[in-house]
C-alpha cells in the first residue's frame, strides 16, 4: 500500500473510533473536519518513510507513530486558530473549526486529538512494548514544555523573543519527532535521524515565512500576513525574500546528505527530493499544510 | 513517605523540569500556578493508593501514574474554566489561569499539561515496559473521544443530554482510570478495580451537584450555581437535596465494598473512608477539588 493510503487508511480508522457511543456527534464531527480532508500530510509521510526505510517491521506500529504525529499537528492548527491566538478564518482552503462550529467545540477538539494520539500509540503496542516508552517520551517532549510546540506558541506571549528557538520549538520539534519515531517505531536507534528531522523542519518554517509574506492566501487556503501584522520573528523580515529563499535551498540540501545509511536510504532520499521540491516558492500552491 | 508527599513531590519534579530552557517564562509560571497549591488530590491519592494495596513494586511508574491523572484533571479545570465555556473566574480560592494570567497562556497551559501528563508515564517506564501500552491506553481513555472527560464536556453543546453518561464520561472516567491504572502500575490486573473508581467517580460527581447548589461560593473556593444557571443536569434537580444526599452514601458503602482482596485491603478501605467523609455535606469546607 502507498505510504499516502497507509496514512489515510490509518486517520480513518482513529476517527471512526472517536464517533462509537457515547459520543457526542457535534464533536465527533468537529474532530473528522478537522483532520479530513488533510493538508500535504508531510510530517506522517517523514514518518512513514523513516519507518519504511528502517525495515518497518512492526507496520501497526510505524503507522500509529505516523497518525499520532498528525494528530498533534492537527491539535496545534485548530488552537493556533483560536480567537485568542491568530484568530484564522480559513485553515486548508475552508473554516476554521471554531468558525465551522463554535469555539467551545475546537478547544475540545484540540483536547480531543492530543489524548487521541498518545492513545493510539499505547493501543498499538502490545507485540513491542519495549519501544512505546521512547515513543511517547518523543511525542510529548516534541509537543509540550519545554521543548516543544507549546512552548514555543508560549513564546508568543513574552515581551521578547529568539527566532531560531521560537522556529524549533513550534515547527522544528513536530519534524524531530517525526525522523525519531519513524526509526523508534521499526526498532532502531532514533539519534541519528535527528538531524534529518531537524532540518526539515526548518526548511519548512522558511518555506511558511516566504509564502507568509508572498501573501497568496487564495492559493494555501489559510489567511496569510498573519506575522507580519503581528510582527512576529520571521526568516523574510530578517533575510528578504531572496535570501529566505536561498536559505530554504541550502538547507534541503543539508537534509538529503544527513540520511543515514540504511536499507532504504534511495528510496527516502527521493521522497524527502520530492517533499522538498513542494516547499520551493514556485510549488507552493501544491499544497497546503 | 506519605502518599501527599509522594505525590507533591512527584508534581514538583516534573513542573520544575518544565521551566527548563527554553521554556517561555509566563507559561511555565502558569503551569506551576494551576498546579499548585492543590485541591483534595483525591484522584491521584485514589491511584496511589491503589498501587500501595497490590505492592507498589515500581514507586517511580505508581507516583507517575498519580500525577500523571491529576496533570489530566487540571487541564480539564483550566480549559472548563476558560471564558467559553464556564467563564470562571476562580479557582481552587484563587483567580482561574485565563484571570491570572490571559486566554492565550491558559489554553496553552491545558495542552502543556496533557502532553506532561503521558510524557512523564513515558519517561517513568524503562524498568517495566511492558505495562505502559494498557497505561497510556487507559489515560486516553478516560481524557478523550468517545470514552472520557472531552466526549463528557462535548455533550455540553448538544441540544439533548443523558444525564449518567454526562456523568460517567465528565467525572467517572477519571476515577476509573485512577484505579486502573494505579493497579496496572504495580503489575496488577486493573479490570477487578473498576467499579471502585466508578463508584468513588459517581459519588463525587453527586456530592458536587450537592455542593453547588448549596451555593458555598466562598468555602470551596469556586463560582457556584453554574449547573443551575445554565440548565444543566444535575443530581439535585433530578432527587433533590436530601435524595441525593442519600444517594452519594449508598453510593460510598458500595465503593468500600467493592475493593477487592489484596494485601493492602484493609488500609485502602481507610483511606477511601476518609475521602468518603470529605465528601459529606457538613466537611464540603474541607476540600477544594
Amino acid at each position: 500500500m502507498k505510504i499516502s493510503d497507509r496514512i489515510e487508511k490509518a486517520l480513518v480508522e482513529v476517527l471512526q473510533r472517536a464517533k462509537l457511543d457515547p459520543a457526542p456527534p457535534k464533536l465527533a464531527a468537529a474532530l473528522n473536519y478537522s483532520v479530513f480532508p488533510g493538508g500535504a500530510r508531510v510530517r506522517p509521510q517523514l514518518a512513514l518513510s523513516v519507518s519504511i526505510a528502517c525495515g518497518d517491521d512492526n507496520p501497526k506500529l510505524s503507522n500509529a507513530s505516523a497518525i499520532a504525529i498528525e494528530l498533534i499537528h492537527c491539535a496545534s492548527l485548530i488552537h493556533d486558530d483560536l480567537p485568542c491566538f491568530d484568530d484564522a478564518y480559513l485553515r486548508r482552503g475552508k473554516p476554521s473549526v471554531h468558525k465551522a462550529f463554535d469555539e467551545p467545540i475546537a478547544v475540545l477538539s484540540g483536547d480531543a486529538l492530543i489524548m487521541m494520539a498518545f492513545e493510539i500509540l499505547g493501543m498499538s503496542s502490545a507485540d513491542t512494548p519495549s519501544r512505546l516508552p521512547t515513543l511517547i517520551a518523543a511525542l510529548g517532549r516534541s509537543g509540550g514544555m519545554p521543548f516543544g510546540i507549546c512552548s514555543g506558541q508560549g513564546w508568543e506571549s513574552e515581551p521578547e523573543i529568539n527566532l531560531s528557538a521560537y522556529h524549533q520549538l513550534k515547527t522544528g520539534s513536530l519534524f524531530v519527532a517525526a525522523t525519531q519515531m519513524g526509526a523508534i517505531a521499526a526498532g532502531e536507534d532514533p539519534d541519528q535521524w535527528i538531524e534529518l528531522g531537524a532540518r526539515i523542519g526548518e526548511a519548512f518554517q522558511v518555506a511558511d515565512d516566504v509564502r507568509d509574506a508572498l501573501e497568496v492566501a487564495e492559493q494555501i487556503g489559510k489567511p496569510t500576513g498573519q506575522d507580519i501584522a503581528k510582527n512576529r520573528p520571521n526568516a523574510v523580515a530578517e533575510l528578504g525574500i531572496g535570501g529566505a529563499t536561498e536559505k530554504l535551498q541550502d538547507i534541503l540540501s543539508g537534509a538529503i546528505s544527513s540520511i543515514p545509511s540504511c536499507p532504504g536510504e534511495a528510496d527516502l532520499c527521493e521522497i524527502v527530493k520530492n517533499q522538498a521540491s513542494l516547499l520551493t516558492p514556485v510549488n507552493f500552491k501544491k499544497q497546503s499544510i
